[in-house]
């Protein structure tokens, strides 16, 4: 561990701050996974997935504290951080089946949230550019501006649909008089082109916006949302089978996206904006098993673990590691199947 | 904000008791709904709905701290106390649809459980005098008893049915040798005659009481319940059917008395008689909304909740907050639809 | 341990009720002492410190939960529940030199403060006239009008000095309305002539009450009180020898109050109207137990233990626990000594 | 209560360790049962039911705390510490139908598993012989070894079922190089002979192990386990009957043995190695009270609370305390329905 | 209460963001005091302190969560929200000596500091220029920049002194390679000629920082310093003298910066960057009364309360609240003594 | 990062048992010095320091937890884990003047204490051995029999002085009838001649034990003490002067042992067995500073930080981070002096 690995935040060094590999506390990898350096290409064209952490809260409206997310996130675990993780279900250890690495942090100064997006874009499209499959630890959800914007650099605009996990739409126009914030980003994406609003599906929305207004840019722009009433009444897998396949007739690739406050505060109450009345964590397993296995996933977040509010033994932050453990099966699954 | 907003504890001056807003903490309404005076005649007439505070925590049998739970569930959200809240599912803002006002706290001495229900027995009923809809926010379950009486004061003994969702029959014959407490108000109000057992239907029970000799009287007061084995058994929705066409055939005011508790603890760990195994978040609140939509309603009470005891990003507090405003999108929608 | 050991709040059983040892919580005694029978004479008449239970927090301004405090201080130790502490300063184990009992818990139901302090008052009369010391464990500090007022009806009114720590003068004239509550027991002591002011010495007020008018009372009363601010300058052992002067003059026995919330919230957190800036724990219970060596002790109280709020360790609970150790060691070492 | 009811750590008076009765904090019994001598025989034969606690959590291989799992299962309930508790689904009082005892907790010192487990296994096979049924309050989960063994050496080797609700199959060869630990117990029963995989069914099991070399030795010993994805498409129930008929085809006894991270950490959070996705409160409190009323139960162990993890209001603590109830009510009612 | 006194984050109306009172929960005013607008130079005109509300957090380097503190800090007490708070040392109600209003909260968009910063600059000018002295209620240590800017914008570059308690200097270069953050204010103030470092004085600073070349770039300023280990060998009061008297040799005009974090954290844990060995709350409180008393005063603020972080009993914001409260009554005693 | 940086628990492999570097949580070093390896010699003998991690827990005799204090020590700490620590009143960063090393933490199997004790030994005397200085990150306090008995093995019997900061003693003769565990490695030290009686001495004892008979053996000893008691009265520096010149007089060689609990719990509320009345934690950063300065310190260790019970902020961990802090920097000192 050279003097470099974690960001001393008043150095003056500016090769301190471009090595730098944790923002906010020690430095470690997800559960173990190797270490790989976000600026060499060729660490990034030898892996399969590439985790990034995006240590970022200056986007929430409201509780902070999702800075400490990617942390918690790699170290959730009470099993050892050796990435040696057999599925049970899928018979697959996605660390065997799959090289997965870390490069640590992306340096995403508080304060400055263009600054701070522009840096996690570009890292994010350098991953995709190397035909890796980014899977970002956030943070907050302002940053799926910059992740699906990184991936559709690459992969072109329009070009990429999104599943999106969430009890919130995020389509504000603005937040606190900003463009950017965790309520904006699906807005900005659709205006800029990035992403159609047809490729667009939410699952998960609940409580009490958005207002009609906002309803209506909604469906001005063909995005399709599922709210918790609807999947209590359909079921979550009926659902899903639809949302798949709205996705799966527009777009060849996919970026799943999921805000942890999806399921009820009683299992993850480490968020944010926690709305009450959602999935449970079963339910989101099974749901994120199975975007990895029937999707054609190139990119993925989960975001808005904020642990200072992560009461009860820090059982948000595990929900979300066994999230991206889902994911990286899902995906693994579906490699080995098509090979 | 005057100097009387709060009452100062240990002032001599009748007129601040008088006017007094809160009794514990700041003075704020719920979700930022207009203040009005408990007092003016007018108030109360110019509105559909009037929020009312009783926080009281003496009628407790064990853990107490639910005096907090008015301030609590009136700003338990992670949105701004802006008093608008469009409904996702029934495509209405209760706020837009309802005059609802909020008119502080009822002062209620903790030692003296007969004047604090004296006082708020009054309120209550001068609220459905002038022909709004109290929703009062306990406050421990004690509270009932004035709740209820109130209104049947005004609507006439014997004439107001009344749904309950709770864990406990709350219908002990006395509480550490007193007649009035948090488990005994169900029984005062069927002996007193305000409410015939009948009209009287419980949802959620489960547990280790009522003993034998209870539910004999219980079924001897011809009061129907249906306890969480069956409603594993035969599904929530098949029982509230149940529950509702029972109401419907013989009254034609229901109130609503929500006991927090009737949830699972994971959901709602603030309370202080916690009962494992209870209905899940979601559950609650679309019981609650059908409740709204389907029932002539005319008084409601959410209680139990016991912010010292809500760690966890005080989700509790939240759901609270949540039935409110279901039950009020429910009722909003039902007005909406027979105009 | 039969069924009446602990109370069935809605038993109907009158002998359950007077044969009941905890309101709240499993049954156990201070340390593990013997158990007695509050209502035996014998029992009382063979013991020389008589622990009581005054389970009730419905006395409280603010934060409630003391009504836990009892059972907190009962068992709030890391060592075993043996009755053996040999005290390292004095040289002796006042569980040897001493016989201390248990008789658990008064019944005092939480809605109805005038009967609760009738049945304390009682108690501790009865335990006074046995010849023993109460030791009496809160509660909310409204016991104190009850605690007293016991020990005056024995040992005669204007008999009793009171030798009072506190961040608060507890002297209000009313609380809510009412003549009691736990901002009004030294006022109505003293009005009551059970205690006289010039016998009544605070120690470790600050924060901003009483205003003007309640301190020209208080002066005029003839009462002392030696401030934070004072504390400071002066030390605090010379304020207690000037302190203990005053009530030696005045008073052959004495009665000693102390809040727990004289202590900074540092130390204890877990209570229901903390004020910062207060002696840190050190202070407190060198103080304590200079006072059961130097003054003629007749009966004590440590009140305003709120469990609910005594996060970090249950440290509050654990420096009540100390506090009744340290009291019980000085008189053990006093008695010791003159015989 | 004597001065040997709880063991002075550092007593040097062999026989205060044979009689103690309570390792950690106050000496209770399970909801005021009554104390039984686990040295004296008469005690034991009189008994129906006998209460055990095993206060050992150095077996873990992560969070301890599990050593003040039997004093929170013990006392884990808002209502009084008295032995009623009418059974609202099955019409029965198991206090009232059988002749539940609590012997207090085991000798187990920490350091020493191995004298641990043999101090808990004599006395399991002690209360066994006098044909009572242990019901044993861990504790973690190395303790099975002990508590099963205790069964077999009694009733024979080979000859008990065991039903094993966990998220974990607890296989594991060894655990930091050492034979017995929370990860291993269930090796060592099938290795010893003491259980035949055969007769072995688990239910919940989730998460990323065992590993495939271990599912390959689990498969070998004819053990068969229900895992969670299997549980969400079978339905409980059906997995449940499949389970009990292979052990009503293979055995005369059965050991249920309950692992409360079974269960979603939303609804049990204090427990040592959470693992999310798991069953409710509810589901857990079914399926127990049907394996007491369809099984030949010989004995029960629930483990791995853990309360310094218990955020929240203590739940998993009180949902422990009603798998016990709900474990005790189906075997009053089995017996009563076969008398 | 009208519909913009909380700013709706996703509100597209530029008016509802320019009335706006509140950014992050309820609109309160400190302690109960009048509300005041603003925009509105009477409603500041006619007044002597008005309090400022600075919800910021994107300044800190480590944790976050002091959004929330001036929402803490207004209705941190146990006490009403009536302003009548008596000093009990001083002898003055400093509401009644003194006209304090509360201006609610500046907009300060988390991902944009230096449109926050702008916004809170020219707030605290205005209120100077009315004449007032601006109490502001942090968020991070950032605002530092800001609020004595703002001062000197109306007093002149160079002629405010200051005088400031933290356990940090808060003088690096940069933080993150920003600029702007709560490590840098007071770099930044020196650098533009805000404040002359002759007139800066620090108390409390300990830990490991700064290095050697930050401490010779402030001995280059001729700033001065008091290290704890300094305050504890010569005493915090002498320390304060030699501090006062540096500051009045220079300085007409005195800004009090009170970073929570220089008493201990055992005293105030809900902090961002805590450091142990620090003062005692009492020490604080007696310091800043004695600052008020002294020192022309013309502006303070109270920074790094970090509610989600402020465990048992929310201490810290007690504490807070208490050190305005000094402030106040240092403030208004002088006066007073000065008419 | 190798597979075998942290044990898994259940593997079967040898040399993963013997390379692993962390048994709980993730692998990091204290504040990022370099990784050392603990078989490697070279790696010993080029460093001054040595960091060493003992993750145990079963020798406390009531609250465990530990297990997780090396973690927690290593992180505790809001600045960057970059080893750059420079002291403000030394004048002096430790990491610049003396080479400091992390070997990780030694394979101690919770339930076999004796195979754990045996483990640590052998890993400080090799580091002794290396002429490197151990500071061990613990664990409970049974580990100091280990940690000392591990110097004397290299050093020599009774060649080695101890200075003990704890409230406790721990010179039982046995614990739960084992020889070994937190409250006896002192009694064991002496025993085995590793230590004697007259180069023992002890600061902050308080409490209620040891017993007179304990007494009696220490006196016999000749062990010396300072209790609180003594330290209010005499003052500490007096007393370390005291304390310091026993050390000098008899031994060229002293072992610095602090339990964290020496501090009141207010500082310090994550421990095991936590005693009130304690002191500051500046008192005790002081205190270790001036031993670092003026003893020959030839190990150390940190023990009793329970991560589990340290609420409100981590503190306990934050303050033992700073204690090696203290205790490296005053060596660092002292050795820069002697040159």
């Amino acid at each position: 561990m050279s003097p470099s690995d974690q960001i001393p935040p008043g150095g003056e060094d500016p090769e301190a701050l471009a090595s730098m590999r944790s923002m906010f506390g020690p430095d470690v990898t997800f559960l173990g996974v190797p270490r790989a350096d976000k600026r060499r290409r060729e660490d990034l064209e030898s892996a399969d997935v590439v985790v990034v952490g995006a240590p970022f809260d200056s986007g929430t409206s409201y509780r902070s504290g999702a800075r400490f997310g990617p942390l918690a996130i790699r170290t959730g675990d009470a099993q050892p951080a050796v990435p040696r993780r057999p599925h049970l279900t899928l018979g697959i250890d996605p660390f065997a089946a799959l090289r997965v690495v870390d490069i640590g942090d992306v340096l995403m100064p508080p304060g400055d949230i263009e600054r701070s997006h522009a840096n996690l874009r570009e890292v994010v499209a350098r991953v995709v550019a190397a035909e890796a499959i980014p899977v970002v630890l956030g943070g907050d959800h302002s940053i799926a501006y910059a992740d699906i914007s990184g991936v559709a650099d690459v992969l072109g605009f329009g070009k990429v649909g999104v599943l999106h996990f969430d009890a919130h739409p995020d389509t504000w126009d603005t937040e606190f008089g900003s463009l950017y914030g965790h309520g904006t980003p699906m807005r900005r994406l659709i205006e800029s082109g990035a992403v159609s609003g047809e490729q667009f599906v939410q699952i998960g929305l609940r409580g009490y916006w958005p207002d009609p207004r906002l309803q209506e840019w909604m469906h001005h722009q063909k995005m399709t949302w599922f709210e918790m009433a609807t999947i209590s009444t359909r079921g979550l897998d009926d659902c899903l089978s639809h949302a798949f396949s709205i996705l799966l007739a527009g777009a060849n690739a996919v970026f799943v996206s999921i805000d942890i406050d999806v399921v009820d505060p009683a299992f993850a109450p480490g968020t944010g904006v926690p709305e009450v009345g959602g999935l449970t964590s079963r339910q989101l397993l099974d749901a994120v098993r199975r975007a990895g296995l029937e999707l054609p996933v190139v990119g993925a977040e989960v975001v808005e673990v904020s642990p200072p509010y992560d009461a009860a033994g820090t059982i948000t932050a595990y929900l979300a590691n066994r999230v991206v453990l889902e994911m990286l099966s899902g995906i693994a699954r579906r490699r080995a199947s098509s090979e």
